[in-house]
């Protein structure tokens, strides 16, 4: 069993309130955290690599709770353009170009963007995900996966899906878990919802969808069903299994009742894409207010631009201040504590990630802050929250293995990756008219 | 006169609609861009430096039309507090902590920060501005600098801010020009405007003034005085000289008459201090449409936490697709002008800034799209908006001189510059019980 001490570091102990420690060391045995001590309690011969953690914060690990990451693959190709033609027009179309080696190739890309922005677990729902479980495998992140599926797709696509369940839970040393992921209610009928639940009961695992994404899909549900999306993840039995909903931007006040009562339901939210296709934002205050989990997300980088998990806290905290006319919002300590411990518990796994803390899986960052954007240092998570960039991100740990020291990737080939990736950007980015793997008419 | 070639970059050319031309050669001859040429064409051994552009981006040096650089020593001090508060409890008691050498060593920090963001030119409006002088002086970089005054320093403070522009009016090689700074219409009473406008126009330079910083500001305007902030400033003759405004998120849509007919306004739009203080935004489409130049700003880092151009370029594209909930507006092209020629033209520098031409100065700055982030670069100037880190600038001109290649500083000794402002961080951060340099209610 490998052992690992990271020396006198500062480091985040509580979100809220806020607990910083300083001059801690940090010993990981194996894949967890065996303690927590005092700089100098423990003699560093006797462990297998000693990181310093001068001058640096160690966090837990960020966690992304909706992505599609593959989707790296199409950032920039539809930009400035409504929700319906992002989909019918650009992202649709485009992904009728994909195979099974780009998936692979760009899931690669994504991981090394990812660990770059000091994320260790991504819950990602998208297609050919043997193929993004292989990458992950690689990667030595953790992630939550699940196989995307329409009714379109027949009960076969559903089938498939749980037959990578079936492969791939618990694979990768425990890294790997995964989910059910019919898309949404707007692309899968009652009875292919149902039958995603069976299947989800039958492996005894949860369930990722799109849900009330923006106000007009409930308001068309509405009007179409007499059903909110929400109620209908009620009735076709999806909330009673775990369930990751992403976005709810159109959770209505009557909704939150039923997510309370399911009990083990998290909600993603994704303020950068929320923005740039000016949708709503999820309620984050009201979920939360009913015990609700929110996390964060970046959902795919065909809208999101980038994978970047702290530009998500960031503009989170801020929206909520802006959107509710009141800067004393979403202050630190609860900034902190939804990306950590909310981010978390959406995945189900708010006892073993999300804290540093013995016993916590070790899954954890060392984040620079010498950088002259946070001199003089008045207040560290002030400076995490609003100053610190993806760049002061130098070391990576997950699953008490290194994947990044020093900004120096120990896992992944970048090189290799981005002049593969760049080799097939054209064919990637043409347009076939008329070719495309759905409809949005929600 | 020195001369330096950038060899083989992209180049953007035109911002809208877009240009982006590749493998072009920059010929730089003291001050000014003379030349641009397809590489190749010059003869490398004729010039002084030779800069590589291999798979850079070639920009316009970022403008900060809006700043208090000083101000990053309070940086993190002043967090999740309403606008009232932030002034009376915060930051006007902490700026009565300082001292002209703090003011020296916090503008050299602020500048370190500026040139790693790829800033140029910030328009600069605080306190103990020859200290401030003597900062830009050295760092390399282009400064409108303003020394601040209230009512309440009376008609002496105005005269000293009056020398201020005298001393320092097109020093530094011409890299400094200077404004007169009125703080706002709510701490200078109208006799004081208008003495402020005397020696404007006596000494030939324009106005840097806050104004219908929020909505609040101009509610409060009309019921104390019957006015807008704004029909306050055409009143006392302020619109009567070249007026940088800042903020005018209250801007009322009767004043953007008055701000059209005077013909040398511009307007700072500072998104990412209006987020975290719920304030409103500048209506940046209603002025743009009628001509009247909008640019972008940071603020002082007390609020906005940092000096990061590139950062407020992004939220101000986001903001205005949320707010308006339609994500075609503030197109990349529009991101652009305003980004570039926008802020150029709100510093009356729209000849001579913001554009790489020949004949313009040489403010330029190499941007790397090489990162993951950047990956697969299917569309250059998205990446820029939506992508790009401070991190990916790598070299910084700014008057034809190189003040930052590959991220090393060539003007400023940043370990020195970081070590002398933490020496005083915990005086800095005392706040005395009401002693304050003003009260705040507008």
């Amino acid at each position: 069993m490998t052992s690992i001490l990271i020396q006198n570091c500062h480091l985040l102990r509580r979100a809220d309130p806020v607990l910083i420690e300083t001059h801690r060391d940090i010993l990981i045995e194996g894949a967890k955290i065996s303690g927590i001590f005092p700089t100098d309690k423990i003699d560093p011969a006797k462990v297998d690599e000693v990181i310093s953690g001068r001058e640096m914060l160690c966090l837990p690990g960020l966690i992304n709770t909706h992505a599609h990451i593959p989707m790296v693959l199409f950032r920039g190709l539809a930009e400035d353009v409504p929700i319906e033609r992002w989909f019918n027009d650009f992202i649709w179309p485009l992904e009728s170009n994909l195979t099974a080696e780009d998936v692979y190739w760009g899931a690669q890309l994504a991981l090394v963007e990812i660990i770059e922005c000091g994320v260790t677990t991504v819950a990602d729902h998208y297609f050919y995900m043997d193929r993004v479980a292989e990458a992950v495998q690689q990667a030595g992140t953790r992630a939550v996966l699940g196989s995307a599926v329409f009714s379109s797709l027949g009960l076969e696509g559903l089938q498939a899906s749980a037959d990578f369940v079936e492969r791939w839970q618990n694979q990768a040393d425990g890294r790997i878990t995964t989910l059910m992921a019919p898309h949404a209610p707007y692309t899968c009928d009652d009875e292919y919802l149902r039958a995603a639940v069976e299947h989800a009961k039958r492996l005894n695992v949860g369930i990722h969808i799109h849900a009330a994404e923006r106000v007009s899909q409930t308001t068309s549900s509405l009007e179409s069903r007499g059903e909110t999306p929400i109620q209908v993840l009620a009735k076709t039995g999806v909330l009673d299994v775990p369930t990751i909903i992403a976005h709810g931007a159109g959770i209505l006040p009557e909704d939150i009742e039923l997510l309370k009562q399911a009990g083990h339901v998290g909600v993603a939210h994704a303020p950068k894409t929320y923005l740039k296709l000016a949708n709503e934002l999820t309620p984050i205050a009201a979920l939360r207010e009913a015990g609700i989990p929110v996390g964060l997300a970046t959902d795919g980088a065909a809208s999101n631009s980038t994978l970047d998990i702290l530009e998500a806290m960031r503009l989170m905290a801020m929206l909520q201040k802006f959107t509710s006319g009141d800067p004393e919002q979403m202050p630190i300590p609860t900034v902190l504590d939804l990306t950590f411990r909310g981010s978390a518990a959406v995945l189900g796994m708010r006892h073993s990630i999300g804290a540093v803390e013995e016993g916590y899986l070790a899954d954890l960052i060392l984040v620079d802050f010498g950088g002259a954007h946070h001199q003089p240092l008045h207040s560290i998570t002030a400076s995490l929250i609003y100053n610190a960039r993806a760049g002061d991100v130098q070391t990576v740990i997950c699953n008490g293995q290194i994947i990044m020291q020093d900004r120096e990737h120990k896992t992944l080939d970048k090189e290799k990756i981005i002049a593969q990736v760049r080799q097939n950007m054209d064919r990637l980015a043409t347009r076939i008219p008329e070719k495309r793997i759905q409809v949005y008419n929600p």
